[in-house]
């Protein structure tokens, strides 16, 4: 029931917080793939806690496991496993909120709607659950390279200290500090906030944009599963994300039919348009422009500080803040924004050899 | 590939905007629920083109003929099949833009995807396919009237016209104006600015507003198939939709988490929460509370003005505005947004009933 | 709810006995094939009642109507729906069991089910429902043949009347008898047992098999979803299937691994088998023999005699055989196992696709 | 791409025998199931290599570790991942295959359609696979109990040796000699035939019957989706099985309409038929009489003799047998055949709480 994503290249997830391990099972993945470990524990590192100064302190390694579809480095088309073992679980934490509903968490609903939940670290509902999702986008990142095409996001907003556009930037340095934003100057100060923040015991939010280059014309499909309703959903199923915009999103509304359409000219051998308020997608489908799109993140709802709330039983209980949290979730949210994405392309790239009778 | 939307309430469409016909199978409503065809006419008519000045002018009655699934009356779990039989089709009109590719719109990708496509109106990249979602979603209406379930979407903002929020607003009044706007002042002006539009042979983007009262809690799944995420896929796969926001959305980056928490109490039996920055919705599961969400459609790209584009060759060509065309799509996207978000809703309804052992 | 068919290549159908109509989506048919329309037409023959004197003599003309999907002659990638008039509807001949349960029948089971049924011919339970697979299966063959694969089926056996093995047959022969059994002599004779079963007012079982030829090595999926696997569902779900086997069969369980294993060696560049006790199927997966399998049909349940029953408050009640039947369905349940056998392996060709990195 | 099974109770499978682990996560387990790891282990422990002098020696405890989805011994509606880590490995025996093409093995399909593969013990293609279906089966058991719904499979034929029909069975017997035949003096027969067998240095092969009582009214869907049509490919998807029947099966071809048609009569409260040939199963659904089907296994193709063969690049090479093997897998198979019963009618159970709009 929804712990799995995608329709050839498809993974399925496990695991929460406070279990024994998490991990995923990525079925479709095609034969023939040079597997690299190495490159994995990367991107799982990436996302790991404890990362840095502006992250949740929470120890783990992440250490990742390849229990099966891979022999000799290469992958053999059989569904490949990945497992991380949790380590630093602290269960003794969360015994305080076992019968309290934390504000704005899932704590509620999932009571609500299964009469039992595992409440160490929010179980399920842990960010924790994304590291699986990181492991399988790690591997739909190994085929994409192969096709020549890059997934790369970075933080363009934190509260209300925005980064220059896209196109103004050099995706190569978002490594290069630790709120992941490749501009430098924004960078400072976005830091500076998020340490504001902390201080105040508080959370923040922000968008994590990301562009999507060397894309095929042609990935996506016509109706409901148009490439960027499928990008779309595959953000939102990210915690903490409340909304989702490409091209010229929200902004396009105020723009008029005759300033927003993109004019298609030849460049060369290929068919290009002179703007991309499109976001490089045509009718659901992608045009070979760059596809771009900003994911916006509430403020994490763990904070530092005494809630009011109620209990099972709806008494009124107050919530401490305890425990290790993120002021901002943004930093650490980028490699699952990279790695959702790489899932929704590879699944398109390999669904695209269908779509027509000669190949 | 990607004309099937849903899990267990799953509508099937096909059909283009000049071929013989267009409809849906709905396979998956549950048996004996009173179909009443009158109802899924008069959906089909709020959407239908030529029902107001500020619309398209071509002629479509949309009349639905029920083939299969419906016994006196009754659904019996079989397929519902409804077809919708296009009568003023035209196609003369579409013979200049058979070799060209029209910005901003299909032409291209679907070109370079298939290497075949039906240029008639758009073919299946038309908006007219719009009316088999409009006639699943009114089935899905009828399913959740059951259970009290209310969609109710409204035209919130058209260019830089914006009406108040949906709490200040009486949305009972939402079909008393052509524009779909219930706040009467607003929807004047914004009458006002899509006939402007209009004699600029120009068009213009808008924002969708939909809010869903009376949600049980426990609607939508943990991880991938969150509730907010199934929504937010099924807005952007409408035609020229560019955003989609829930709850407190793009706004909510803004916020601390101490502001954007929802803190609950108990009103009567119920739990509640004091705040909706949630939008009824958390950890990917409904909370009782309204849903409200956003979405933002570009302005329409076929204008009634003379572009520069490119044939299927590469060679420059002028494209004329030629036919007929709506200024702005927003107040007939109205029925459109409400279709979706009930076939979402009814869809996690009935997954709803498998989350635990007992019932 | 089980109204569709397949991965890629997926056919969705609707329809009852005795409604407006009856039809299929195929969703996921490549762009670019030429669709014959008189091909699917004269495959819907091949299927229709009343084709012979060993047939139900309910008429239908079964003339397809294609409403989307194609233009010019060509698949366009769009889903291509199929719609059949029902004519000869008589629905009169039905209200004598519209309270009560015909004996294996589904009329007990649909009632207790769905609460409600469409009662008329059975409803959707009928085997016109086949016809909508036969149009979809006509497609897939279509696809087949672009790949040289032959789908070929044929009447084995009526009641103890068995025809010689498939090696021994010359399977272009099948459509020269009415009964569709390539043997002259041994169509002879079951063409003479049905006559007399007829006369009998009673029905027989037989069994369809089907050989399917040069399909590549490398169709079908290791685990679940083997080829074999799905060829079985495909059968199984047929109306009045009993049983499947492929290559060996049940005969194989008698046998020794020294002399059921089918040794490999080279013919010119091709690695091919001695035997092929594997039915062309090693692991589920294809390995270039011909496939072949053999498909039971009980007895029709309709028979032409008075049989005790109840109705729906459990009172017994007589139900009397009326109104037409076929006194043994396998002569027309051949171009349905074709059918169903095409949709599988078109559906693994196009899946094929996906197996590898490098195409 | 095929490891996956189930609608909404569905499990995902991985491994391979010499790798790290196996094992499975079942997605869609409703929440507030008790689950007794003490039960699934046992019932791996019915499947284990090594049980008895008539299976293969490989040593594996198969003992396994529950990854997540279970909170104080309750399903919490989450993922349930468990592993099962491989022990007795020994790759080395394998070396002497890596290159040759065992007959009636996997290992030619799997290196055609991959150009890689696992060969050390089959890889995927191995039974050890089927352990991971046995925990899945496993837990779908738990959820019949609470039903009331035993589903009780048996060997009921070695080679020619067959037990007497399964009404005149004592079904609680079949654990009670190590060929799993509820007839302690047909067992004797088997066991004496099979260690023949295995003195041969051959295999042999057998049937596997199963029975599933209490099955209420209505589990399966009408067409594609009929229930013998599910467990049909269920039971085709085990390793080496050759066939399916329900109810009368291949028997009732020979039968007459008015001897095959189970005539319905009241049993107190209750409809119920005087004759079982419909197999439990009408019209695709259950309509409460016992199910019962005969699963055909062919003789294990791995056999202790030589065989001629030919390597990857098509030289005559000769095969030797070597290692550990079944000279008979159906009583092995016998719990294998229940899981995958059980999943089948676990998912049907769920999927039945959507039939109709009351509940």
């Amino acid at each position: 029931m929804g712990n799995s994503y995608g329709k050839i290249f498809r993974i399925t997830t496990f695991g929460e917080s406070h279990g024994a391990a998490i991990g995923v099972i990525i079925d479709g993945c095609p034969a023939g793939l040079q597997i690299d470990e190495g490159f994995i524990q990367s991107e799982l590192s990436r996302r790991k806690p404890g990362q840095s100064r502006i992250t949740t302190q929470r120890k783990e390694d992440d250490t990742l496991r390849i229990l099966s579809g891979v022999f000799e480095g290469v992958s053999t088309g059989m569904p490949i496993a990945i497992s991380i073992e949790n380590q630093d679980q602290r269960s003794k934490d969360y015994s305080h909120i076992a019968g309290s509903f934390r504000p704005s968490h899932a704590d509620y609903t999932y009571q609500q709607k299964y009469g039992v939940r595992d409440y160490r670290g929010g179980g399920r509902s842990s960010a924790r659950e994304t590291a699986a999702r990181v492991a399988g986008g790690a591997v739909a990142k190994l085929l994409l390279q192969k096709s020549g095409i890059s997934v790369r996001a970075y933080v363009s907003q934190v509260g209300e200290i925005k980064a220059p556009s896209f196109e103004e930037l050099d995706l190569s340095k978002t490594e290069d500090n630790i709120v992941r934003c490749p501009d430098a100057a924004t960078a400072e100060k976005m830091i500076a906030l998020i340490e504001q923040v902390r201080l105040d015991r508080d959370t923040i939010g922000g968008i994590v944009t990301c562009v999507i280059d060397n894309v095929p014309v042609g990935l996506g499909e016509p109706v409901f599963d148009k490439l960027h309703a499928e990008l779309g959903k595959a953000m939102l199923s990210i915690n903490a994300v409340k909304g989702f915009e490409y091209g010229s999103g929200f902004e396009g509304i105020r723009m008029r039919g005759s300033q927003h359409n993109d004019a298609f000219y030849k460049e060369g051998d290929r068919i290009r348009t002179k703007t991309n308020y499109s976001g490089g997608i045509q009718g659901g489908i992608s045009n070979g422009e760059p596809i771009y799109f900003n994911v916006a993140f509430k403020p994490v709802a763990t904070i530092m500080q005494d809630q009011e709330s109620v209990d099972q039983e709806g008494n009124a209980v107050t919530v401490s803040g305890k425990g290790r949290h993120d002021p901002c979730v943004v930093p650490r949210a980028v490699p699952i924004v990279e790695s959702m994405a790489a899932l929704v392309i590879a699944d398109f790239l390999l669904i695209s050899r269908v779509s027509t009778v000669d190949r």
